[in-house]
């Protein structure tokens, strides 16, 4: 092992800096070389890459974003391009290769691990939390706080007009990041797309809640369960409360990265730069009750994470 | 005057809960009694109010929203609603009144003023900006910070997937909002209502920027200026290049206000009581060249603010 | 188990209210009364406490500080102090007690179970995660990132007038809250008082990062290193450098929450309630590999959690 | 008019580098070129500079600091220092240059501009807001907000301990940072150097409201007024009550700038490069009554900005 790649892809996340940042000083302090790839797996397939030394990275802990820029790429997921990248891989003498992404980019980082020679070990970076074999990723926690911080602000307008507020967050098809959020904001309704709910139970709630004098209400909403915008003008009609729509939108994936997306990164870039070290690929590296640990991209990409469904239940009793 | 009435009406806007703590304790050293009526006009109209002290208002000047709660109320605008707010005012020995809101509570006012015996002094608060007679309102100052830091967080993933964002911003048909936070992140266009835009021209900008090295956008867009959903798609058509809408909902309306809504709120409160024990009444307070001042509620409500344009020529200038 | 009291004793830390707020909810969901004493060990001897319901606990999940107030009590130690609070327990039928603090909150909560009937429960809350028992803490997560914060600021001034910064952060006489803030804000120099540092070796350290092309450095040091004053003069006059202090203050010990204090203030609160209805006392809760737990009082007091000496290691490598 | 330099010197201020982005930016537009002097005054006469495109200022608006450094420089006093900074400037064929600091960087500014052929214009940014000339600097308003914010926090502890802080901010030899942090965050006591306070009669301030309930306190202090050590031990001897002291320190001095601070950094830059356009030096812009300004140097140096007291009466009212 002399020389690895670092690329990230897909959605950015923050923390991702800082997971290159320590990517590139653990390789470089066991003495190895490091390139970083551009713009996603597109750098890797148009062979665009810039050399990473421990001054390039100077400074990038506390940003949001990539350095490296990220995209998401159709050709990637082709063979032609898979191809593509191996060969590229190949002729720049890259024996490692460290993908910092979400699913999709784990997947991506299994198709072409199948193919190249180099071994690949990927960082899950999403705040969408939503990858098999952590616990963690990096920028979910960094997220939760960010529609947090929102939220905290819009129960101010929520308390002093007595409105009803649905808040949609991020999350694509799950609910991590909405039971997350809406267990420390204090909602009184969290939505996952884990759980179907019923309209009329729902108006139900409401209503009980304004009986029992609870004059606002904050409903976290995971964008996975559909449309927000319908489900506001319907609560408004059938309970005859004022509602309105809030969508914390993509402020949730940039922002300086909390201390524990930090700290995700750091270990998260540690323990892959030493699975390369030992010459082990195909894996994904995680955090499992408090460990950090890998499993393979296999495993990760083949599984589905569970929600903790507890979480759901004490903010029920917590919002009452 | 021994005993003066406050009312937060309208949309919240952080700092009124600084404004009332200033109007109080301001109103308690100088000998008089403070009525808090509740929920906005309705609380007039539904004789609803508690008594302030200068302990009631402890911890609030950093709270966000109003502790007197607010509210939109139709029928404050009918002339029965007058009379009756006129009587309980009376009933209650109030010999003035502080209105905290905007345009629309000062218009209030105004037509209050006309009718009871009370002194009524308006105090502006609105994140919208535009209360004519005072160069700045209270709130106005956290809502730009607020959505400033927003689009901080927006442009890392705005840089780091080489796209365009469209970000919608508050303010109601005025361009205050979205002109002084373009400025401030460094937007590369600003929109506002009070300046007709050409869409052909607006997608020649957004190509030149990209051809001149400038791969990412980031355009703020008052909520003014009509559909910014419809507005996103047809860049994203007509420009080839991939744009995102996010909209500051009301967060903006939120949060701990900042030193200088604070400032105002402390300054305008005290400014209000002076009035009143001067025997004043028929006024608005602001802040006019750094000076606080104050002019009659028929000049505010019957004047329109003019937007200062050199803002929106700077910000051009300063985004190439 | 009919009626539960609460106190919150010792340093107050970020979250306090939001287990506060679920204490009283789980509570009330379990058909318990609670109720609140006020001002730490202080309100149990003197009998001072209020009823609590879930309306009482309404919007503090947010806050920080503690509604119930805390203070430092040094009658609570002794044996006439626990006895007091013990009848007083009984003359208020309190069948259990749940105590929110730190270390020496939970030695006093030890005493009491010695003597009184009521079953007693403490939940670790403390800025400086020295409780064992548990991996974290109530408020450690706010107290990083609340440092984190700070000197993210100071690393402006620090890069701009290539300056050393000597960074004071808390944590009593251990180094959880250094190591993982001197971590997550990348700091050249981490120093804590479990491991001794030497003042040669410090200067050769900052000397050479200065050789190697970093121009400036932070070093964050826990307080209970000693004086850092004087190691700040050193270093300048040792090193040749321009060396600044900065003591990050209380700041750290209050503020709104982060998700993963109030996350843990609302798991903890519950369990400690749980642990009450099952008739367990002389319990303190926690979180290990993730899972909530709980282990006696005798064992958390009786035995000294050690720091995790690979996150020292690594930032050092990341810091090259 | 074809080249003009830029230099930021002495302390850092959040908003520098807006204040670069905007003179480089709007210098562009004009067809001028621009050198950035690296590290103050020394790179004037060390002759260490680079030249800034509109491209270099990409993304700088948000940053704390100086991307250009800073130092506070001896021989640049000197007129052998000032000799060599005419001959580089004129070697370099530097028509204008723009000096961004405080009140020693514009005394520098000043006495170059009596031997440099040179035009010499000054951008008041100094976190002390202590120039004359301008009613704000660039820095004061992120300053006043940083240490607001951490005074709210520490506000959390002051009531649940029912303690007196002492919180020391900056400003150096002046109030204007204590005065407007003191009245925002509704503090009980303001001390400034321009009023001397007597030690007794601030014991009686203290003791009396404490007597009239206010169980805890916050006393802003500026640095200028001696030793906060000794005075929070002698509050705490002479009171009774438990006294603490906070310094808020350099974290003042960085962050990413207030929208405030990017606007003032906006329009001083764009009126410094008019002023060069124009032909004029030996001046400093300024903001006056909300309208951009400029005054000769000589005027600025020589005079002393006094203090609005209106502030510190008002504060002690709002804080009955």
């Amino acid at each position: 092992m002399k020389t690895i790649g670092i690329v990230t892809s897909g959605g950015d996340a923050p923390g991702m800096n800082a997971a290159i940042r320590a990517v590139v000083r653990v390789a470089n302090y066991n003495g190895l070389q490091v390139l970083g790839f551009q713009r996603g797996w597109e750098g890797i397939i148009m062979n665009n890459f810039i050399p990473l030394t421990p001054r390039s990275v100077s400074g990038i802990i506390e940003l949001g974003g990539t350095i490296l820029h990220t995209s998401r790429c159709m050709e990637c997921q082709t063979s032609d391009g898979i191809k593509k990248s191996s060969k590229n891989l190949a002729a720049n003498n890259v024996d490692g290769l460290v993908v910092i992404g979400g699913d999709g980019s784990l997947k991506g980082a299994l198709a072409l691990s199948k193919v190249s020679e180099a071994r690949i070990v990927g960082i899950p970076a999403t705040i969408d939390n939503d990858v098999f074999g952590t616990d963690e990723t990096i920028g979910f926690d960094t997220a939760v706080n960010t529609a947090r911080e929102e939220i905290d602000k819009i129960r101010d307008t929520a308390v002093s007009h007595e409105r009803i507020f649905i808040v949609e967050v991020m999350g694509r098809q799950r609910g991590f990041l909405a039971s997350m959020v809406g267990l420390t904001v204090g909602a009184e309704i969290i939505l996952v797309p884990e759980i179907k709910y019923d309209e009329e139970a729902l108006f139900g709630i409401i209503m009980e809640n304004a009986a029992r004098g609870k004059r606002s209400a904050i409903i976290v909403a995971a964008e996975g369960i559909g449309d927000t915008r319908k489900l506001s003008a319907d609560i408004q009609k059938n309970t005859g409360l004022e509602a309105r729509l809030s969508i914390i939108g993509y402020a949730q994936r940039g922002g300086s990265p909390t201390a524990r997306s930090r700290f995700l990164a750091s270990v998260f870039g540690n323990k892959a730069v030493q699975l390369l070290l030992d010459g082990r690929g195909n894996r994904v590296v995680g955090i499992q009750n408090s460990k950090v640990t890998d499993i393979s991209l296999e495993e990760s990409c083949g599984s589905t994470k569970s929600l903790d469904l507890s979480i759901l239940e004490l903010a029920k009793v917590l919002a009452t």
